[in-house]
């Protein structure tokens, strides 16, 4: 396990991270990755429902993950425990990922075919929402235990991402939690997000996510 | 409740934000007043930790609050139900609060006597790290449901703080959280860090965390 690859991102030199994204995405798309970016608050569950996610649908979708962390490769060496390729980016203190430390990511994957990438992003609900990573679709985490009322808080995070896992939902009856007023907030921020209640460590609710995920692939080679 | 009094923060037109920092100190300490910033991820309790510091303490000083969100007022209208002159800080979309927008705030309070006043930082466990607000003491809040890791993926939060709660210490039956191992990766960050269990919403630990308020403001005044 002492071989976790660690790459440290620079920061884009070209201003225009839009350009760089929108970029970032035709390469995809020609090469047949879908990316997903994945975006929460810290602790919140990301990995745990990346490792989940990767037992699943690792017989029928080649898998790979990039880990972005300001330190620490302890994630990447969760994520390799699974058999999938996985690398570590670490962004030099910086507090999100911009297009272009993405693709830096995307080439250290090598050229074998990737039909489903995840790219872990720092755990922060407010500057990784402010950046195009050049994903295909945008998911985040929201874990009971931060509370329903986070999309009044941190508007862009809501409002960039096509769905909302809430997870821990199993530790609900323990905390100050309504899912409804959670869907209501999120509907204000963003009337198209989809909002799935899972436990990433039980596996409720996953089939309804890996479901959503199926039918984004689906649609984007369509 | 409706006069919130909400002011939207201007980034400073000075670049020299450790300067501002400390004249914002000397300047406090003149006045007599103990600014406390306090951090943490998003949900992990700042709020219900104030409200219920300020119920303990408003009958010995007197306090005053500053909430930082990027949206909402709601944190403000929690903290003004307690009887403290609070208000809002709007950061226009920051992530974190520098030195100067902390000093349109402490003006915005007005000139009465304030013996301890508390900066709520806005949720994110990266950028408020790298800002010196001019506060006499940092603080931070880690939930248990956050995990034991993260010392170890945001070093610099918990080597800026001289105090980390350890909030929803009532719920860790049932989550994977181990207070040594936390303990053990605060103390390789910062091993002059106090670590104090509590749980704001019952109560338990937070005598602790008062007396180690009362010591910091004796130690400062002395």
């Amino acid at each position: 396990m002492d071989n976790v690859r660690v790459i440290e991102v620079k920061r884009s030199v070209f201003e225009n991270n839009d350009r760089d994204a929108d970029r970032l995405r035709a390469e995809l798309k020609q090469r047949g990755t879908f990316l997903l970016n994945l975006m929460s608050s810290p602790g919140s569950g990301k990995t745990t429902t990346l490792e989940r996610t990767i037992e699943a649908l690792s017989s029928e979708l080649r898998i790979a993950v990039m880990e972005a962390d300001i330190d620490s490769d302890v994630d990447t060496r969760r994520v390799l425990a699974k058999g999938v390729r996985a690398i570590q980016l670490h962004t030099g203190g910086m507090c999100h990922l911009d297009a272009d430390m993405c693709r830096q990511g995307v080439r250290e994957l090598g050229d074998e075919q990737i039909d489903l990438a995840f790219l872990e992003n720092v755990g922060n609900l407010v500057c990784p929402a402010e950046f195009d990573t050049g994903a295909s679709a945008n998911a985040m985490i929201l874990s009971v235990p931060e509370g329903d009322d986070k999309p009044l808080k941190y508007p862009l995070m809501f409002q960039v991402c096509n769905v909302v896992l809430v997870n821990k939902i199993d530790v609900a009856p323990y905390f100050d939690f309504d899912l409804d007023k959670l869907r209501e907030n999120v509907a204000m921020r963003n009337p198209m997000a989809r909002v799935i209640p899972i436990c990433a460590k039980t596996g409720e609710g996953m089939d309804e996510w890996y479901d959503w995920l199926r039918q984004q692939l689906a649609n984007w080679k369509a």
